[in-house]
C-alpha cells in the first residue's frame, strides 16, 4: 500500500534530555497498524511515528478524517524504534489533532504517482510533492550560496530596475508595461478620453443611427401588413437584419473601455499618455545598471528577475526568469573567468553539502548526478581553459577523425550545442571547459575588442550535459572603441548616452558574467523541463496562478 | 579647497609583512601637495597617499590629466603617517598609473556639492557621492542581513512570479503586460495584422491621395508661372500648405506598426493574440503565492520587486519596488509579530554594527539617528503590544488632554500617520508599537476573522517618525469562512479557486506580514525621499536608465 502522508505540527518531547523541541511534520498515516511516517517538508525522508489508542485524539484520527494531505498537530516523545534498523528513532504520539481535514475523492494528490506534467496544472499543491518539495530546497540552497559567494567576496547586491523605458537593451522581444489598458479585467474609463473613448464615440453614433433605422423599417413592416402588400417578409428579413446589427453594435458599445487604448489621431498607441510618458519594458538584464555600481562601488552583483517575451514553448525557456549577474571592477576576462568558476563551484558545493538526500532522490532519474557535481567542485580540478579559435580547431580535427555533427562548426559561427557538449564530454573528459575569445560577430556590442580585431574579451562557462551555463565578458571600457562599436551594429550611440558617461568619465577595466539561475537549479536536480524548477512558470499562454 | 576624488586601483604591499594585499581605492588627489585621499568605495573615509617625484607614473598625473572622477592604478607601501593622528598610516606610492582620464571641464560631479534631486538626473554617477555610495552599502547590508535572518531560522526563499494573470490580487492599480504594442521603440508588424495593420493601411492611402494632390497641385504652379498668371503666389501658398500637410502623413505613416495594436472588431484590445492570451500585469505582492509554499514546507519567505500603478507624485512611493514577505505555516498571530520584531531587531543590529561609519555620516543630517536604531534593536527592549481598540483609547483620551490631531480617531477608521507617530513617540516614549487586532472593515479579505465577529487577527509594527513599517496579519484559514468574506467584499470566489484549494486540502493556521524595503533602508539612513534609496526609481513619467 502506497503511504499516506498529511502535513501536521509535531510537537517531539525528546526523551533523552525532556528538552521540547518543535518541528512540524507530515504524517504518513498507515491505519492498519497506525504506524506513521513525519515529515516536516525540511527534508526528504520522515520519522516514524505511533498513535495508538491511548493517545490523545486517537478518535479524532480514527474516525476517517485523516488521510493523505490532510494536517494536523502530533505531539509525542522521541524513542528508539523497536523493529527499525540501528539508531533508528520514531515518535510515540501522546496527542494528535486534525487541523486540516482533506476530501479523499477530489484531492488531486491521491494516490497515483503523477507525471510533471500534471502537476504543472495543479502549480498551487504540487510543492506538497517529494520531487518539487526537493526542487524548492535546492533552489533555495543554490540562492543563499549565490548570496553568501558574493557577500563574503566584498561585493555589494545592488537591486537593479525591472521596468526600463532605456533604449539600450536593445534585444528586442521585449514585454511592454502600460497603464493604458487601464484594468483589462475590469471596465475602466481612461483618464482624459483618448482613442479607446473616441472609438466609443463611433460606436455610440452607429448605434443611435441604427436604432434610428430599425425604428423607421419597423415602420415598414407595419405600413406593408395594414397594406397587406406581398413583400411583408421582405420587409421583416430587413427588420431582422437590422435587429441582428444592432445587437452587435450594442454588444461593442457594452465593452466600451474595457481593454480600450488611448490612440493618436494617427491610429498609433499614444505613449504619452501611458504612466511613464513613454514606451516602456520589462528588462532583459541588469547588466548596464549593474555596470553603473561597478564603476562607482567595485564589485557588485544583481539577482534577479528578467523577462524574454520569445515565443518559445520549448522545456528549456522561460518568459521570466532569474539572473545572477556580478559585475567586476578594475577587472580583465582572467579576474571574470575565476570568478566564475569560484562561484559555481561554491554552489556545488553548497548543495552537494547541505542537500544530499534531496540529490540521491534526484540521483534516482538522473543516475551519477552527485559524482559529476563533485567532481565540478572540486577545488583541485580547475576548468579547461581554450579560446573559441582552439575550441574549432578540436572540433574540426575530431570530424576528420570520423566524428558526427548535425552543424558544421566554422571559425566565425556560434558554437552549437553539440559542439559544446563534445568538448566537455569528449575532448575534456567530462569536466566542464571554459571558452573565451569569441569572433565579434558572435557576440554583443559591449564585449571588449581584442588587439587581432577579430575577436571579443568574452567566454562562456560549458558543462557536461548541458553547455553553456554562464556567459560573460570583460566590457568594453575605451570610449572611442565602444562608439565605433555601436555604430558598427547599427545601434544610435545617443541612446546610450549614460552608458557611454561611464567611459567619458573615469573609466574602469570591468567584466562580468550572468547565469541564469534556473539552468543552474535543473543542472543540480537533473530536470529535464525548466517549468518544473521555478515556483510558477510563465511561457506563451500560461501566467496562472 | 574641496577634496578632488578619483576612483582608483590600488595594490597595497603592506610594510609589516611584506604581503601584497589588493584594494581598489578611490584616490582624493590634491595636486599641491601630491598628498592623496584614497578610498574604494567600501566605506566611507579614505586613507592618505603620497605620491612624489619619485613615485613611477608621476608624470603622468601631474599632466593635468588626473582629478576628480578619474580611475588611476597605484602601488605602494602601508606607512606610519608621519603629520597623522596616532595610529594613522597612509600609502607611500611607489607607482602610480592613470586609466580612465575625467574631463574637469564637463563632469557633473565636480567641485560643487549638489542636490539630492540634482543626483537624481544623474543616477549613472550618483553612485559615486557620499551619499548614494553610503545608501548602497547599508542597502546590501540590510539586503543580505534580510536572507541571513530568515536563512538562520530556516525559511525557505520562494521565488514567486512577477508576470500572473491570476484575478487573485485584486487591488486594482497593476501594470499591464503586454507584448500586443510589438516594441514600441521600434517599428513591428503585428502578425496576424488587427487594428494596427488597418490604421496604417489608412494613413498609406492619405499618403497615396496627398502624394497626388502634391504632383496636381505642383503642375498648377507650374502653369501659372507658364502664363506669368497673376495668381501663381496663390498657387504656391497652397501647394505648401499640401505639402506640410503630406509632411505630417509621412510623419504619421513612418510610425506605422510603432505602437500598433491589435483590435478586436469591436475596437476593444484583443488581448487572445497577446503573449499570454488574456491580460496579465504586474505583481502587486507575493504573499498569496508565498502561501502555496507555506503550506506545502512550512516557513518561507520572499524577497522580490512588486509593483503599484498608482499615479502618486510622492516622496514615499515608487511605483517599482522590494518586498520581503516571509509566511509562517502552524502559526498565529502572536507567532507572526515575534517574527516581525526579531527580523526588525536583527536587520537593525546588523547595519549598526557593519555599517557604523556610514550611519554616522547620515546621522549629520539626522540628529539621534543611531541612538534611535540602538533602542529599537535592543533584544531587552520588547515592542509594546495593544490592541487597535486600545490605541483608539489611548488617542481620544490624548485628545481629551488637549492634544490636537488633523484626523480624529474613530473606532473603525483606519489609522493616520500622526496617529501611528503619536502612539510610537508619546504614548511609548520613542519605541516601536505593535497594533493589532484590527476592525476588518480596515483590511484585507485573507485576514483571520476574530471571535468577535468585528476585528481581524491583524498587526501593523509602527515606529516613530515613520508610522508603519510593516503589516501582517494570521490568514483565514477556514474554507467557509474565507468563502463568506470573499463574497462580503464583493470579490468572485471561483476566482480564487487555487487559493480556496489551500484551505479545502489539509489547511493550516498560518501567518504573514510584508515590510517595504525601501522604507526600511530609508528608516536606517534618514533619507526623506524614497527615490534616493533605490538604485533608479520608478514613478510617474520616469523609467529612465
Amino acid at each position: 500500500m502506497r503511504a499516506q502522508k498529511a502535513f501536521a505540527f509535531v510537537e517531539v518531547r525528546r526523551v533523552s534530555n525532556n528538552a521540547q523541541s518543535r518541528v512540524w511534520r507530515k504524517l504518513t498515516h498507515t491505519p492498519a497498524t497506525w504506524k506513521t511516517q513525519l515529515n516536516d517538508g525540511s527534508c526528504l525522508s520522515g520519522i516514524q511515528a505511533v498513535v495508538s489508542s491511548d493517545t490523545a485524539g486517537f478518535a479524532d484520527v480514527s474516525s476517517g478524517h485523516v488521510g493523505t494531505g490532510c494536517s494536523v498537530v502530533l505531539v509525542g516523545h522521541l524513542v528508539a524504534s523497536p523493529g527499525g534498523k540501528q539508531g533508528a528513532i520514531e515518535v510515540a504520539a501522546t496527542s494528535v489533532r486534525v487541523l486540516g481535514a482533506c476530501d479523499q475523492e477530489t484531492y488531486p494528490l491521491q494516490k497515483k504517482r503523477h507525471t510533471l506534467e500534471f502537476l504543472r496544472t495543479i502549480a498551487h499543491l504540487r510543492p506538497r510533492t517529494n520531487t518539487i518539495g526537493a526542487v524548492t530546497r535546492v533552489r533555495n540552497c543554490l540562492a543563499y550560496a549565490t548570496h553568501s559567494f558574493f557577500q563574503s567576496h566584498g561585493f555589494v547586491h545592488v537591486h537593479t530596475p525591472i521596468i526600463t523605458a532605456s533604449d539600450c537593451e536593445g534585444a528586442g522581444e521585449q514585454f511592454g508595461v502600460t497603464t493604458l489598458f487601464g484594468d483589462g479585467s475590469r471596465p475602466v474609463a481612461l483618464p482624459g478620453g483618448g482613442g479607446g473613448a473616441s472609438s466609443s464615440a463611433a460606436s455610440a453614433g452607429a448605434l443611435a443611427e441604427l436604432t434610428q433605422q430599425v425604428a423607421a423599417q419597423g415602420e415598414a413592416v407595419r405600413s406593408a401588413k395594414a397594406a397587406k402588400s406581398a413583400d411583408v417578409q421582405q420587409q421583416v428579413d430587413a427588420l431582422l437584419a437590422l435587429k441582428a446589427k444592432l445587437a452587435e453594435v450594442q454588444e461593442a458599445a457594452s465593452h466600451n473601455g474595457e481593454g480600450s487604448v488611448a490612440l493618436t489621431p494617427q491610429g498609433a498607441v499614444d505613449f504619452s499618455r501611458d504612466f511613464f510618458g513613454k514606451p516602456a519594458f520589462l528588462t532583459v538584464s541588469g547588466q548596464l545598471n549593474a555596470e553603473i555600481f561597478a564603476c562607482a562601488l567595485r564589485d557588485v552583483y544583481t539577482f534577479g528577475p528578467t523577462f524574454r517575451a520569445e515565443n518559445s514553448n520549448t522545456a528549456r525557456h522561460l518568459a521570466e526568469f532569474w539572473m545572477v549577474e556580478p559585475e567586476l571592477a578594475f577587472a580583465d576576462l582572467n579576474d571574470d573567468m575565476d570568478c566564475a568558476e569560484a562561484y559555481l563551484k561554491h554552489c556545488l558545493h553548497a548543495v552537494l553539502s547541505q542537500c544530499n538526500e534531496d540529490l540521491e532522490f534526484f540521483e534516482r532519474n538522473t543516475p551519477g548526478l552527485r559524482d559529476r557535481l563533485a567532481a565540478i567542485a572540486d577545488p583541485a580540478r580547475p576548468f579547461a581553459r581554450i579560446t573559441y579559435t582552439q575550441a574549432v580547431e578540436h572540433l574540426r580535427a575530431a570530424i576528420s577523425a570520423g566524428q558526427k555533427f548535425e552543424f558544421v562548426p566554422e571559425w566565425g559561427r556560434d558554437l552549437q550545442s553539440e559542439h559544446e557538449r563534445f568538448l566537455c564530454e569528449v575532448v575534456h573528459g567530462g569536466a566542464p571547459v571554459i571558452v573565451h575569445d569569441y569572433p565579434k560577430q558572435c557576440k554583443a556590442f559591449y564585449m571588449r575588442a581584442n588587439p587581432d580585431g577579430k575577436t571579443v574579451a568574452a567566454m562562456d562557462v560549458l558543462v557536461p550535459r548541458v553547455g553553456e551555463l554562464m556567459g560573460g565578458s570583460q566590457r568594453e571600457e575605451r570610449h572611442d572603441v565602444l562608439v565605433q562599436r555601436l555604430t558598427e551594429v547599427g545601434l544610435d550611440p545617443e541612446a546610450y548616452w549614460w552608458y557611454l558617461d561611464l567611459r567619458r568619465y573615469g573609466s574602469v577595466p570591468h567584466a562580468g558574467f550572468g547565469l541564469g539561475f534556473e539552468r543552474l537549479v535543473q543542472y543540480c536536480t537533473g530536470l529535464e523541463n525548466i517549468r518544473d524548477v521555478i515556483a510558477h512558470p510563465r511561457f506563451p499562454g500560461s501566467a496562472d496562478f
